[in-house]
């Protein structure tokens, strides 16, 4: 039997600022990571995500991103594995905080933007951000992509991962992701993007953008819903997912 | 028996920025109220100082303050009791992760500049914080001046409250402090000082500015350590507790 | 001959946020009043702002707010005179750098949100930001309501001060808006707007809530663009002014 | 006749956090590199620097950062050339509106920390700066490293360039500098650091830590001022220049 999550990043908003549809997306997604203040969000946007997601049954993860708010935590700073270690503390202890009172508990931590693509690639960083999830609570699962030193720095602390996918992007040989200033790196398709994560998560591979099979893990899908497409999308993989016979699940639901 | 906690607010640094002399002061107190990066403080500074504190078994608080670093959150923002709400789960939730990271255990919250002198009178801002703390850990001991809103929303909530007085600052008949505008708002003598906190905590009472006796509780004395003055007399002050017989021992310590 | 100026406040997104229909606007008004990134806006939205006011002939100022981006500056925040002063010159210099960088000039100044309300009554902060405005440059034009302590300070220190109106507001005998906490503060409907906006620039009146006649000065009408059925009812206003023989012109053109 | 300015940056006091010692080094500068807010300053602060400077005589210029006040603008952050344009026109502005305000001239702009070590070696970093100062005002000079790209790009744009130089600080043989990982970084000796100001302004060389002498133009020194032994080394090196018959005065002026 087979079974993925299907997670997307919601609680973007930051006072007056509207970002995403997350009511919308939430019920197609079974894994929210939650922006916690420092690329996106506030505490008043934080406490709604964590209400509205529990009231859904969608279960919560941190999204920790750098300092950023005017990037959106896309541009990569210098910061050392030490600062990162603090931020990534800091972030995932107010997430937690709301969590706990509204009586749920956090399934997940998912490294934003600058800081997942290079804790990817980089060891002390990945180490860093692995460590601080670990100490803040060993149960915590770590998205991360299949391969990369995020991946490896979880499972060396003793952490969870889940391997983290994109039905929408399209992928090097190499296994990772084609880069967003490069043309086709953006599959538009919604029936192909669903047929892509189908074959994810039922063969363990795709096909790369120079043409040959590449072997993935899929335990989770990154959906997107920032946008009617975006919406659309992540409606028609959840349909292809179920007509292939595949359970749709939160990672850390047993 | 008489027994008294000595607390002081730690952790007020933020990047290069460098304010108060914390391992001193860690000397003589009993309880740090460590700022949550709002009004002062940041990750790195949060970790750092929960470390030190744990190493000095000095127990430790949030010190939540509103969200303005350019006015150290001595200026009051016309915040709802909702907005507080959130920043003070998110506050708590961010420290308590560098002390779940650490093995220790949070012990009291102490809101910080104008969001304490605003709770103190104002009642729904004084539920907001109560409600706040207790629904994130219904263990923690709130700071509170006796007889403020802050006091009974805590005791009303369900939380245990511990009654915070300052030994270098002057007292109206009604109990309430002198504001610092005032001429001799402020005990700058060291003995003065000291042995205010003597009759604080032994008689639960002191000399208001107008000559009569009020009557005070004294659960726990704030202390400074911003300058070599400050620190001169918290010791001054601990020793004369120590001298008048009193135990100097954290709120939370049975 | 009737002459009224068209304001609106633009430039108020930031980063990956977007706020405002600023292209579309455009259209109908004749001054914008441009977010200096203190409550909204950031530089590069400030330089695209500036740009395409220019390109359109659409006279520029500046729109200097509290710095409490969280709150969009509609919360008070207890800033002294000297202050509000000082951060009212930085975000006048601040937009001026990116008119002077594309050989355009500032027009007016009209502060925001909770300031501007603030100084409607407070004569001290009036008088700090009409010194500010002023000593960074006399030529300025102050937006402030007619009888305010804005309008007030402004002429006291030698600025020239634009009356401003707001076409969907209703107003209170004494000349003041009727609060938004209160039912029919805001005048939904576009035509009712519309012939308000004509009656105060040809008859200086308007009739309050309570349905008496108070006199109005009528230098500029605020508009907004936050929405399509904002931008419909500013389409109206203007239509009507038009239709009205009232001449459509910036504040600050001969 | 030899002449040569001495340069500090000032003004990086933050709300109630204190940093340099802004009124002794002003005795010993004719140039201040004044924080804008960014990285370190804030619109008070930037107020009483430029008013104490004005009274002392001392030339201003304007010393833009990246936004990281928590990394006080020395950790790298990912930004487009458009990116620093515009927070480089945004910061000279709001340090001109001072100016303006209390009557004086801004004399010329040093880019801050991190932008400053890219924009020495980015031709692209350096031309987005070089145009940010030559759009908002063609008479300012541009403090640069001589040789660098930043140098380069502000003459190929038609500012006057004035080349800097640290007379604490080892070079190698390139004439860049010697990186403050590396031993010997620092120049401790107040003697020798005096020596080695004589030598840059006198025989346009200096030697460099592989003990080749290496040509260097000095039309300004930076000095520091945060620390007694920063201040002495300050003077120390005034005292030394004017023995040598230098003369010491700010680069804009006749």
């Amino acid at each position: 039997m087979f079974r993925v999550d299907l997670n997307c990043d919601l609680g973007e908003s930051f006072g007056v600022y509207k970002l995403g549809r997350d009511e919308e997306i939430m019920a197609y997604i079974t894994s929210a990571n939650v922006a916690c203040g420092f690329h996106a969000g506030d505490p008043q946007v934080m406490r709604r995500t964590v209400i509205a997601a529990l009231n859904r049954g969608v279960a919560i993860g941190a999204h920790p991103g750098l300092p950023d708010l005017a990037g959106f935590g896309r541009r990569w700073l210098e910061v050392t594995p030490e600062e990162v270690y603090s931020i990534v503390v800091y972030q995932i202890g107010a997430l937690a905080a709301f969590l706990r009172a509204e009586g749920g508990r956090m399934q997940h931590v998912k490294p934003h933007g600058a800081l997942y693509n290079r804790a990817a690639v980089d060891r002390n960083l990945a180490g860093a951000i692995a460590e601080a999830v670990y100490r803040v609570d060993p149960e915590l699962i770590l998205f991360a992509p299949w391969g990369s030193e995020l991946q490896k720095a979880g499972e060396a602390v003793g952490l969870r991962v889940a391997a983290e996918v994109f039905a929408d992007r399209a992928y090097c040989s190499d296994g990772t992701l084609v880069s967003r200033k490069e043309a086709g790196a953006v599959i538009a398709d919604p029936e192909e993007a669903a047929r892509r994560a189908v074959m994810m998560v039922k063969e363990g591979k795709i096909i790369a953008v120079t043409g040959e099979p590449v072997p993935v893990r899929a335990d989770t899908i990154c959906l997107h819903g920032d946008s009617p497409a975006a919406l659309a999308a992540a409606r028609r993989i959840r349909e292809s997912l179920r007509e292939a016979g595949i359970e749709i699940k939160a990672v850390g639901k047993k």
